[in-house]
C-alpha cells in the first residue's frame, strides 16, 4: 500500500477575490431587505458542519425564485465575483468556505413543493427545501422520499454533493434519485436538465454532471426526485456482536446473498457509550448493527430470518425488535445522534470525519486496520457506517486549540484514505470533496481525470464564480 | 400540444473531411494487418441497424489493446480525422455513420473478461464483449448481467447509448449499472472514472457523463459494471388482453402499488400475429403482457398474485405460466424476434423505430393517441414496449423506395414526440439521440441545454473528431 501523494486540506488557500461597492450597490437596489451584510448573518453563511474556517462572504443575498437567483448571478457575473450557493448549511467538507470572496446566495426561502406527482411516484421542489420538510408535506400520499444523511439536510444541497445515508443500499444515493434539474448557469440563463420520464439517452447526462457538482457548474432551482410507495411492512433490529469483524461479515454476507436490507448502520461500542450517555439509552455497549427491513409483511420476515441466521452464525446477540414506528424512531434517532452525541463527550472538541467507501468484499480488510491505527493513536474516536454500501465514518474528537492532535487525526485519515483507494475505493463515498478532500481526490482519479474536470468547469463557468476553489484548484 | 419545432434528421447532413493518404499510411505502418480499407469492410463498419444512410469510413482498425486505441487516436488527432468507435453494429439511431468522414475503430477484438468480483458483484470487461457472452463468461458465479436490450450489443456500445431494455424496470439501465470506466480522450489520453465503490461523492460525475455520450466524448476501454445474484426463484407469464388500454392499465397500477417485477413487455396484436408467423407459435392474436418474477420462492409468487389480480381487474385472460427455463427461453426469444418477425412480416420493408418514454401516469394517453394515429395513417407497424419504465417502440414498416411512406412515418414519429414531450417524456428512452433525433433533443431539452452539452464537447474535444455529427450539429 502506497500513501497517498496528496494530503488532506488543513487550511485552505485563502484567496478573496475584491468585492466592488458598485457590486453590493446594486445587489441592494435590486433584493432591498433580501440583502444583508450583517456580520453575524455572513458569518452564518460563511461556514458548514466542517472543522476549516475562512472569512465570511461579503454578502447574503435571500433568494425566493429563480428570477432573482438568476438576477443575483447576473450581477456577480458583471463583476466576476464568486457566487456560493447555500441550503442548510449541513455540508461538511468546507464546501460554503467564501475561501475566494464574493456572495452567498440563500436558497432557504425557496422550500415550497412545486408539484406532487403522486401517480408517477415523483416530486418537484424548491431546493431549500429541507428532506423532513419535503417527508412532511407528502405523507398524505402513501410516499416517502428515502434519501437519509443524518443531518436535516435541503434538497438542493444534497443533490449539489451527492448526499445518500442509511437508506442508500436499498434506495440509492441522489445520483440515482435526481431525475431533473433546473439550474442557474454561471452568466445567470436558466437551463433544465432531465425529464420526469424514469430512464432517457438523450444526450448527455446533464442531471448527472450537475449532482455532485458542489455548486461549483451552476445553482439548483427546482429539483425533481424520486418517491416511493411507503413500505407495507416495516421492521427494525439491533443486533450486539463480539467484533466489529463479527458485525461486518454478518454486513457482506447478507449483501452477497443479495437480501433488499433497507438499512444497515454499524454502530461501535464507542459509539453506543456515547449514546447511550447523550440519549439516556442503555444499549448493551458493543458493537452493534441496527437494521431495518421493508416490504410486504411476508417478505419482510423472510429478509429479517435470513439476517437473523447469518448475524447469529457470527456471534450475534440479543437480536432486539422495534416494529412500531415509535420504537423505530427511538432507534434511529439514537443513531442520527451519535455525531452530537461523540462531540458532547469531549467538551470543545471538534470531529474530524472520514467518509472511505470500499467494494464490500474489503470492507472488514479497511475498515479493521484503521480501528488498530485509530486505538494506537490515542485520539478518542467513534465509528459508524452505512456498511452495506461499504461506506463508513471514523469521526476523531480532536482540540481543536491542540494543532499536534488535528495532525495526528489527519494522520490517521490518510492513512485511511491511501488504504481505501489501494482497494479500489474512494476517499468520499457521501460528503464530497469541498476544500479538504482535493489532494485526495487528485490521487484516487489520476491528473488527467481531474483535468477533464477542470476543462468542463472552464467550459461551463469561464469566469471562475461559481464556488471557486472546491473540489480542485484551478 | 404543441408540435415540436424541429423534425427528425431524414437525412443527415454528409460532410466528409479529407483523411490524408499520409494518416492511412502511418495507420498502415503501425497496424499491418489490423488495418482494412477492404470497400467491404469499410460497409460494414459504416451503418448500423437504423434506416439512414451515408458513405463509409475510410478505413478500420481493428484494435485489440487500450494501446491500440491511443496510437489510433494520437494518428487521427494528428490528421485532424473523425474517428468512430464500433462495437456490435447494433445502434438504432445512424450512431455508427461516418457523416463527416473518418476512420472506425472497431473494438470487437477486446472482448475479454479482465477481473470477475463476485464477492463485490461487478466485473470488469473490454468493451467488445457482448451481453450475451459476458453472461455465458460468468454462468459459473451465481450472478448475472440483467442489462437486455434485445441485440447482443457490445457492453461498450450499450454504455455509449445509455441502453436498457426488459430488466431496466427492476435492475435499471447502464446508468445505473456502469460503475467505473476507462476511456481514451480525443488527444489519446487515458482516463479512468469511477471506482469499484458501489457510491460516490468525489468530484464531477465523469462516468455518468460519458455514459450515454455516443463516442463523442472518448473510447471506452475497460468497463466496470453491476451484477446480481442469480434470483432464487424466476417466473415468468404471458397474459392476454382485450385492448392495449386494459394492459396498459395493468402495467401503471402494478408499478403505482410498487410491486418489484422484473420485466413487463407489452406486445400489440399485430405484433403477436408477426411472431406467430415467424417463430410457429399460437399465442392469442390479442394485446399481450409479457411478464417476469424475480426473488425468493414466496415473494415471486407473491408478486405473482398481485398482477394476476390487477390483471383480471382489467379483463386479463389466459395467464399461462412459464416456470421452466426453456419456456421461457421460447418466451422471451419470441419476444426478441418480435423486430426480425415485424421486418420479414414485410419484405423489403425497412422499420423505423420510435423511442419515446413518458411519467407511467401518461402512457395510456401517449400509447393509445399514437395507435389511433397509426391506424389511420394505413402504415402497417407493430408496437412493442417496456411499459413498466414508460417506454414504448412503434416500429412503422416502410418501404424504402416509396419516399412518401418514410414522411408519413417520420410524421407519425413526429407527432408521438411532440405529445411524449408535452407530458414530461423523453424522446429516447434507450435508443440515444444520433444523427436522426438531433432535432428532438433541442426540442426537449432546450437550446439552452444543448448548448452546455456543445460547450463539454468543445471543452474535451476541441477538433471536433470524436464521432462528429452526433447528439447535436457543431
Amino acid at each position: 500500500m502506497n500513501a497517498p501523494a496528496h494530503a488532506a486540506q488543513l487550511q485552505p488557500r485563502i484567496d478573496p477575490r475584491p468585492v466592488p461597492q458598485a457590486l453590493l450597490d446594486a445587489l441592494s437596489q435590486r433584493f432591498g431587505a433580501q440583502l444583508s451584510t450583517a456580520q453575524a448573518v455572513r458569518e452564518q453563511h460563511g461556514r458548514d458542519e466542517g472543522s476549516i474556517q475562512a472569512p465570511p462572504p461579503a454578502a447574503v443575498v435571500f433568494a425566493e425564485s429563480t428570477q432573482d437567483v438568476q438576477d443575483a448571478m447576473r450581477l456577480a457575473a458583471q463583476h466576476e465575483v464568486p457566487v456560493i450557493a447555500y441550503g442548510a448549511g449541513s455540508s461538511l467538507e468546507g464546501h460554503l468556505l467564501a475561501v475566494q470572496g464574493g456572495i452567498s446566495i440563500d436558497v432557504g426561502r425557496m422550500n415550497k413543493v412545486l408539484s406532487i406527482d403522486a401517480d408517477d411516484l415523483t416530486v418537484t421542489v424548491q431546493p431549500g427545501i429541507t428532506r423532513k420538510a419535503l417527508n412532511e408535506a407528502i405523507k398524505d400520499t402513501g410516499l416517502f422520499f428515502p434519501i437519509d444523511p443524518g443531518a436535516d439536510a435541503s434538497i438542493g444541497g444534497m443533490a449539489a454533493t451527492r448526499a445518500s445515508g442509511t437508506n442508500a443500499v436499498r434506495y440509492g444515493t441522489m445520483r440515482e434519485n435526481v431525475l431533473a434539474l433546473e439550474v442557474v448557469t454561471a452568466n445567470g440563463d436558466v437551463i433544465r436538465t432531465g425529464t420526469r420520464a424514469k430512464k432517457s439517452s438523450a444526450g448527455y447526462d446533464l442531471t448527472r454532471l450537475m449532482v455532485g457538482s458542489e455548486g461549483t457548474l451552476g445553482i439548483f432551482t427546482e429539483v425533481t426526485v424520486r418517491l416511493y410507495p411507503l413500505p407495507e411492512a416495516v421492521s427494525a433490529a439491533i443486533c450486539s456482536f463480539p467484533s466489529i469483524e463479527a458485525a461486518v461479515r454478518t454486513v457482506i454476507q447478507t449483501i452477497q446473498l443479495g437480501v433488499p436490507i433497507a438499512r444497515v448502520e454499524l454502530i461501535d461500542a464507542n459509539s453506543v457509550r456515547m449514546v447511550n450517555a447523550h440519549s439516556r439509552l442503555a444499549l448493551r455497549e458493543e458493537p452493534m448493527l441496527l437494521m431495518e427491513f421493508h416490504g410486504s409483511a411476508a417478505s419482510v420476515q423472510e429478509q429479517a430470518e435470513t439476517v437473523q441466521g447469518i448475524a447469529s452464525e457470527f456471534g450475534g446477540q440479543a437480536f432486539e425488535w422495534a416494529s412500531t414506528p415509535e420504537e423505530r424512531t427511538r432507534l434511529w434517532t439514537a443513531r442520527h445522534n451519535a455525531y452530537f452525541a461523540a462531540v458532547q463527550s469531549r467538551p470543545g472538541c471538534k470531529a474530524i470525519s472520514t467518509d472511505t467507501c470500499v467494494p464490500i468484499s474489503r470492507l472488514a480488510d479497511c475498515l479493521l486496520a484503521s480501528v488498530d491505527e485509530a486505538d494506537a493513536s490515542g485520539i478518542p474516536y467513534f465509528l459508524v457506517g452505512h456498511v452495506g454500501d461499504g461506506n463508513f465514518h471514523f469521526g476523531y474528537l480532536i482540540n481543536p486549540a491542540v494543532p499536534e492532535e488535528r495532525e495526528r487525526a489527519e494522520q490517521l485519515n490518510h492513512r485511511l484514505v491511501a488504504r481505501a483507494l489501494s482497494m479500489g475505493g474512494t476517499c468520499t463515498g457521501e460528503h464530497g470533496v469541498g476544500v479538504h478532500k482535493m489532494g485526495f481526490l487528485v490521487d484516487e482519479t489520476g491528473a488527467g481525470a481531474v483535468d477533464m474536470m477542470r476543462a468542463i468547469k472552464r467550459a461551463l463557468d469561464p469566469k471562475n464564480i461559481l464556488n471557486p476553489g472546491k473540489i480542485f484548484a484551478l
